[in-house]
């Protein structure tokens, strides 16, 4: 990633007015970030404009406690909000929310809002929850969100004024681009209405597909979750003749679990991701390498991206979720059956086990370290909205935190470089290409 | 189950001629069972007809090692061939009749039939494996089967003059009903050709439905392994409004793993078995029973096992795996389609999580106990055939091992009482009853 | 076992009177067990004398739900308390009372007491807890006790008239040995007084030593998470030249744990249990075993429950904790003191590796099948409390429940018969007789 | 840490000589890295210096493969060391390298050294072990070090002069700080006696305690591990009054472990680590704050790491390891000593569980992400070496992996900042300042 295209984002965060009101934190001075902290975006040299000044790089603003905040502790009510899919350690960034607005900045008035936008349309359906830390003590031990998620967005101007109604002066939502990008409306509509309501996001996305997030919460144990199904895989695979261990993975727009997890336990032999679509037929295509796999091996593992091989839906109307978001098909179920086909076709038996466990992964605790990046991040969070920021997310970036507007975060989804060094190292471990194309020579004789 | 029914089994279990050679054992005297030790079937004096003498109620051989065998181990060459489905722990039973051939009886050829019966059936294609204590060493941690496994039976009298070829006196089968019956086969054809090969299966069976053989190996894995899914599923149900997670479980023709995962971990609201079949129409079937549910909390979870509500397929011609067995059709996917489309009728929003965990739980290796209960199980089977016994499995009942005649063992599937304690524990546990009949008062006031 | 012994024990049942009052389960006819049915002590007709009748053969009294019962529902208080060290699985089985009573019988009073027999001395310092079904519908998920627990016995009479002063009429105590007895002093004292209190108790004994009970709860759990501390033993003990791993495990009096912890992960070497003392000096003792298996592999790996070698301690001074338990001498440390002196001396480097996982295994929640038997002992516990029975235990022995008398079940330990199949398959799978004794051929050539 | 402070490291990485062979890594030209590639040592603008040039602030070297190297992989024999004590991930690091200087490089002979610099010290004794692809390729799945280690440093004379008989041009050494100072003076006996062997590190700290390698492998893997015991300890502590759970957590100089399992698993109530040391005595010591907790919640839990409160035992003499390691004195002993008598003699009763998971923690192979840090140090140290690089190890920093002096990363042990951002959050989940200070108000009101 070249400077030339950093530079085109502003980085400027936005922010409801001034901060005057001495923080209540009992912080050494220095653990204090001054206003105008930064970090740069890249520190790679290579990356930079040789022989530029410090001061003309791209950098992000530092996320942290400032001295002088803008909400007075003593007058704030804050709202929680999960929405979309579930991901590991929601309910410790929430936890983490609490126990920051409460226990270091005297917020006494906390409310989880049910059910996502959906309950914050209707909090009469779903009344909001008062939330203090003895509530939320136990709950990063639970998978879920004790909160509770939907899909979709809502009217901004509904939304709005239910958070007026119930005098909400910071709203943390957490939830994935859609959500972003909901709160980003929210933060538009408070605007016009001269509202002075903090909007934060804590970004969500298993994927990992969020631009300037750093690794999301939850990636590190979705990871880990998938290397044991993989393995189940293999397993079953290598216990049959032909067998064929399918493991769809998530990853919607970009393959970082497929690939993350393929060399966290590389017993693999094809990993697809959307960024780099490979033909099912003709002679360098898929089908072709497995059966060159089954020749050489008898079993073969696949793990898959749903989003890899869309086009091969081209034929079919496009759908959508609730939150807008373009319905994949199924690519896991798609394959089985023309694998089936194919294989039948030929004459070769093929045993094909396929594996989605996509809710599973979901639905676990945080674990070890990245419990500890949940509350990190949701500490960064209240400290932002504090201070009076706002249509913003928090975001890790070389060795810090940083508070990063949502334009930039939701601009274009991040991806795996096919030509960078992951994805070398993922077809290294899978050896896959020598499957494609029995000409290729990935190994000096 | 009373004595009358048992008294009409003949226990009596095959044997090739009397034994003459003097165990190779070096065991202290008592540690060898007599020719004609048995074990009660029965020991609930209830089932028993009062006043009988202990001789005339219905008795098992009592397995273990006999101080005269049949085979001389010098001469002996054993096979081994698993078939059928993964099941925890079939590398441990494995490793357990490779060690008790070599180490305790000095058998030195002992062969892996790679594939099942179709690697018995092509040894050209399949060549088998000599195995040893060194090669077993390490098998008992991974899941699967090294040797690999197939379904479907092949033609006796091929196998049998590939035993014969091959010089085998003793074959192991590791396998379900269907694998049982195909040894039953193998030794009926023997004894035509008055072939002196035992032939001993040990009983593969995830789902814990062969009768008389107790707990089957793998089976205190397996509902270990479920309960996790049923946390996920349980996850993802409460953190939506309407939450439906539905996890199909083993279980062709007996709910065993269904059962026993509910009641370890009791967070399921309907446990769906093939023995207990409730409608999904009408004011007191399960589309009703879920939408009361909905209404009093908002989420539900359901265990379903695979052979469940196979009438509703009745319209559907019947379709046949390779090794004979009817092809289930998938109650998993119905229900999710037929839930879908009901609430959606009824403009009830759903959140549905459908888990398919199947293959993800047969392929781990067996955990603790059920470690020791596969190398006890391969110790009795290397006993038994041993000593000339055929045409039997081992089994454990009522605090010994046993010898099980195969057609008593394959007489016809065990299967839950629904008269009986554990499913009243299901139904207890479930809470389900008041879900389908509101009128139901399962609990005094 | 044989009938002879057997036929000593008194397995008659204490009861508070006849029952009278029709219960209130909502049972099919047929799952009430009637008053006198029975369980046979043996079913393995070697142990029984041939010819015998049926009827004259040694039986318990099969547990389970009477069509009549004694205490009113409507009138009655139950009481819980947990005693000893911690179990995987206790919060299942007060879960399980809970659960029973209120559901089942509609008891609506039902007691927690804190910290045990101290917590029902002192109810004023540690006031007892009302429970519900709510309060206890999650804690099978927690580890350790939710009511506390405390060592030692208190004076009965105190404890009685706290009981009277409470109005219980059902006390329900799930401990050990210590326990049990403390319970029997209970009863004797409330009978004494002529009140009709059912004293009952649930088994809690993680080294499976209580006799008559079949398999413990939190055994199986206690097993499992052993053979991972054994598997880290292992890798510790051969990534250094002579590494020894050493694995202290639980088992004052019995060996089970450390017996069934190596069946199930047999890469231990060296299994030391309090049944079968084998000397440390001389030339075939332990040292000089330790060296030979060091000569051949350069590494080893040892289990020894805390009850092995206490007769190394012999001229030290007797000690006893609260409950007056005779305090162990802690032979792991002693065995790490030893092998370090005894190769300093030989000038043989040894990487000692010592491991008391003790604590961890202890307080982990039941697993799987474990967490059934809980809720299951639990039950039954009920069942025979409602009846009016009294100073018993539940237990499962050849597939039923049952319910022994607290003297039957206290008269001693249950051990490893070192004579039988158990310790003849750990001798089998550790190998350990041809290092301590080099002369030793355990395998026919 | 201030880019002064920074500024007065020498980043210049040694080498061996120029760069004159093409290397035969087939990548696309944009992969290989320039040769002069940097990496920005602090990227937070607070750092540096306002208005620099970006050419003047400290950087290091960016790692990875060269288009251009110096040792011809036909004439390379490699060989590979682990050194100090177990650390989950040794093997996948094994693995990393062998197949990235097989199947990448082409190098067909590397040896695994037995034993660490003890097994290169005596080679007759403990002969190499040629690896290759195959060999390695399931190892990542175990713990502990296939290779074997040692503690302890060697003669630098001695081990040079066996990588010349063995003609070794590249040695890897796997381990901390003492191995990598051993590693350096290899380094300058193999330069004083002119021979062209690239000496590369892969730092292995389980304590994560070397400077500028970010997050050392195994650290992952070892928080998780750790937060599993303080749960167990969570559980002792509260079943019992005052009950008091202490777990010892590695870092002999750095806190890092504890610091961090205690964040990920916030039910601690006292961190202790060396480099925040706290009195045992006196009105606001260790002692005084332990009763004050009973008094508020009747139980706690301690971590405390291994190197906290050496100064208690400065009247003992120091003693050190094989490595030259100054040994600590055990504090975790020695803390139950003292918790013991001091509870005692004040008559408080207390329930002591102590929890010593070191061996068990560090014995487990890499779980997730961790395993892929592994491969990937083990690949970056490959280029390094081909390249000619020497007397270095390979580290991650603000999202580049570089090359490190080992004279830089050995310089001094990393710490915890206690005025930095980590302590400050590990003292707000404890809320340990409270029981220290009773006047202390962490919260506002």
């Amino acid at each position: 990633m070249s400077t030339a295209k950093h530079a085109s984002f502003d980085f400027t965060v936005d922010r409801l007015g001034p901060c005057r009101i001495p923080s209540p934190l009992q912080l050494q001075k220095h653990l204090f970030v001054d206003e105008d902290e930064r970090t740069l975006v890249d520190c790679d040299l290579r990356s930079l404009t040789p022989g530029a000044a410090l001061d003309d790089v791209p950098s992000m603003e530092t996320a942290g406690p400032r001295s002088l905040i803008f909400h007075p502790h003593y007058l704030s009510r804050a709202a929680i909000v999960t929405c979309g899919g579930l991901c590991p350690g929601i309910n410790s960034v929430i936890k983490g929310i609490v126990e920051t607005l409460h226990s270091e900045y005297g917020v006494r008035e906390i409310y989880g809002i049910p059910y996502g936008y959906a309950g914050l349309a209707r909090p009469q359906d779903h009344p909001p929850r008062l939330l203090d830390p003895d509530g939320v003590d136990t709950i990063h031990m639970e998978g879920g969100s004790i909160l509770g998620t939907s899909r979709g967005n809502q009217e901004a101007a509904i939304l709005v004024q239910n958070l007026v109604n119930m005098r909400i002066n910071m709203l943390f939502t957490i939830g994935g681009d859609g959500t972003l990008k909901g709160a980003q409306a929210i933060h538009q509509e408070a605007r016009r209405r001269n509202l002075e309501i903090s909007i934060v996001g804590v970004p969500k996305t298993v994927d990992n597909d969020i631009q300037f997030v750093g690794r999301s919460f939850g990636f590190e144990t979705a990871v880990y979750q998938s290397t044991q199904v993989i393995t189940a895989a293999h397993m079953e695979a290598r216990s049959i003749f032909n067998g064929l261990g399918i493991v769809k993975l998530m990853g919607r727009d970009s393959g970082f679990i497929s690939a993350y997890a393929t060399l966290a336990n590389p017993v693999v032999n094809f990993c697809l991701v959307p960024e780099y679509q490979v033909a099912l037929d003709g002679p360098n295509g898929l089908l072709k390498a497995i059966e060159r796999r089954f020749r050489k091996k008898s079993h073969a593992v696949i793990t898959v991206a749903e989003g890899y091989g869309q086009h091969l839906f081209s034929d079919l109307p496009a759908q959508r979720d609730a939150s807008g978001n373009l319905l994949k098909h199924d690519i896991g179920v798609y394959l089985c059956e023309r694998f089936k086909a194919h294989f039948q076709e030929l004459g070769i038996p093929v045993g094909l086990k396929y594996f989605d466990p996509n809710y599973s992964i979901r639905s676990v605790s945080a674990s070890g370290t990245d419990q500890i990046l949940c509350h990190q991040l949701a500490e960064y969070a209240v400290h932002a909205a504090m201070s009076g920021r706002t249509n913003m997310v928090v975001g890790f970036r070389n060795g810090n935190f940083v508070n990063v507007p949502i334009p930039v975060a939701t601009h274009e989804r991040q991806k795996i470089d096919v030509n960078g060094p992951i994805w070398k190292s993922v077809m290294a471990c899978t050896g896959q290409a020598k499957y494609f194309d029995p000409s290729h020579q990935s190994r000096p004789e």
